[in-house]
């Protein structure tokens, strides 16, 4: 059996933090999905084909990784990608007890288990949101971004 | 390259906690090594043998399992069995700050990932000191330890 | 005096967890009231007659049950029914936080006490909006929600 | 059926933070056994008779309250009793995943369940190793004990 | 090197919280301003000019402490003021977190520290959302404010 | 009024995270003395004598720095060096609440505030009791010590 893994989440826009979870993850799985949940509800800085293209092109060279977008419920796309595993990076308590949950509702509804990597120290202030703060002031956001992700 | 797991811990016992971990990390591992700890400081309510013998005997029948003893640090013993993994199960934010640590020193040490999964829900009150403070009572725990496992 | 409790929540819809906080709380109160709060500015996916009828019906049998809706301040409720107590099931971190502060706030005003149970473990990943989510999707809830309650 | 708490704790010594929660959750049982758990392995500053007899005279009219010591596990002793109920005061997230842990263990084994009230702020940082600490430097700790309580 | 601190936050409206950090904050500083953050996305039941003018009343007297408003990033506000601290208080886990990201954020961009007192025991549970959300119900919120605030 | 901070600990040994807040600290403060708690009861890798030695040679060219030993309570220590405030680094979640408690204490018994600031990112791993495990298998310590640091 393949080890298929979703790295589900929004990556609006994609960070360094995130880039370090599917690099150091990338030894554990065969292949892993990085898998855009579109949720209409939910403005967005960065359109799903935006962040699609930027993010496959940052994985030009490594065929290991898929980046794709879907909508509905996370555990059902994988299924449809016959993922047998979900790739969390968690940075802080409040990661941990939202995943936690999150977790337990997939593996009930599927059996599909979430593996969790602590997010690096040095990145664990870097998220989405922070991204696109800084951005909207027209910082500078090149060190919270992996080197070569163009937005 | 073989993708090889630790998992590290006193297992004074190995508790059904331990059990369901090993169980549902073994389709993302090639092995896994239950690695029993021995620290001459601290008092134990069976022997490493016993332990040994006892964690054995469950997994007779499953060849991707081995199951040793170590003393000194984990992340040492890891490379001399070329373990790229350190796997473990998270049951609250105690052990989600500590494991947080640890991982990363064996990291920054040695580059082993520490993968984490969450312990079951029904497990999450379940440790081997509650065994071994029930045993010491002479109460049943037959309900917190594996099916199969002869303390 | 007799022991009232107020069981606030928006229960939209009404779950298996607390369906089985009211079950092991029963025997602490004389008697217990459901309070549905209205908040005008959040959306809900049933109305507060639906949730009232659909819980209403769950425990017909039981007369110390009492199931009602509300505006406004929980307390202020509270008061106008002789309530002494609060009730509430803590499942986290978050909560317990969250609860923390509202408790204070409520017994600072009125001198009521809140009461906590913890959720049991194997509810600890449901919520209504977990419910609520699944039922977006069309998936099949039934275990999620107490045995008899028709939403 | 009456309603019968089990206060268990080492109470060394007991605390205005436990006697606040004692006052509070009075009105919610027809009795309180307030239980001094006896363990062998640790050093207490006071003996187990010193604080039943300065709890007792401190509750001394309040014939809703007993005051015992008990080996063991609490549960059992709980049985004893004819207990239905054990009472705790929680202050901070550590006591709040002990107690879970604990609370889950004590259910699972006898059915009996865990009360919880959330200690006063203004107690929050009040213990009985910070009343011995301070007492092993000859500190006046008279704020932290409950007015009449004679060590 | 004079040593200035900014107090950011929406203050709306400023609560004895907020006015308990400052004064024990005060000797640590020779300026603190009270930086409130302008937020266009955000409804205030206060205009940021009734916010600035009740908070500056209430420190007439005390030359150290300014009142301001501002919009865009804080670190962007306190370079312009030339303040080297930025001052919070913490109340909880959930801020703890919070802030901990937000320092991160701060310091990596400018260089600005932050200085974090706790919250008082007594105020733990007072914010201004739950002042806020008391007005609402033409609740008496006096105690809840600084002696002296006039709305 | 002087600015003058007592910085307790055991710092054995002293680690590069001690050494960060000092640092970042310094700026806040007219002089920090690095205080060096002896706990009878507790066992050392280092004598008091050769911490003082190997702390005060990392800061002999900072006059405002002083470095010394005390055993006691730390608020009476304080008070003898004319200290207005306690500087404290805090990690993580467990290191809050333990702070947060002693904190309160330190305050009600002598006015004495403790000032937080976040250990850095990189640095949250790293403890003393970490590099004391370290050391006695031998490993090389020195990226978790401050550069000059003679132990």
């Amino acid at each position: 059996m393949k080890r298929i893994a979703i790295f589900p989440g929004s990556f609006d826009p994609y960070t360094i933090g995130h880039h370090s979870i599917i690099e150091r993850a990338l030894p554990l799985f065969d292949k892993i999905i990085i898998a855009i949940g579109i949720n209409g509800a939910k403005n967005s800085m960065f359109t799903p084909q935006q962040r699609i293209d930027s993010i496959r092109q940052l994985y030009a060279s490594e065929p290991r990784i898929e980046v794709a977008s879907y909508s509905g419920l996370t555990v059902e796309y994988a299924k449809t990608q016959n993922a047998n595993f979900i790739l969390r990076g968690v940075r802080m308590i409040q990661d941990f007890e939202y995943e936690k949950n999150l977790a337990e509702v997939n593996r009930s509804l599927t059996g599909i288990e979430t593996v969790l990597l602590y997010t690096l120290p040095e990145h664990s202030h870097i998220s989405s949101s922070i991204v696109r703060e800084l951005l909207s002031f027209n910082h500078d956001v090149s060190n919270l971004l992996p080197k070569g992700l163009i937005l």
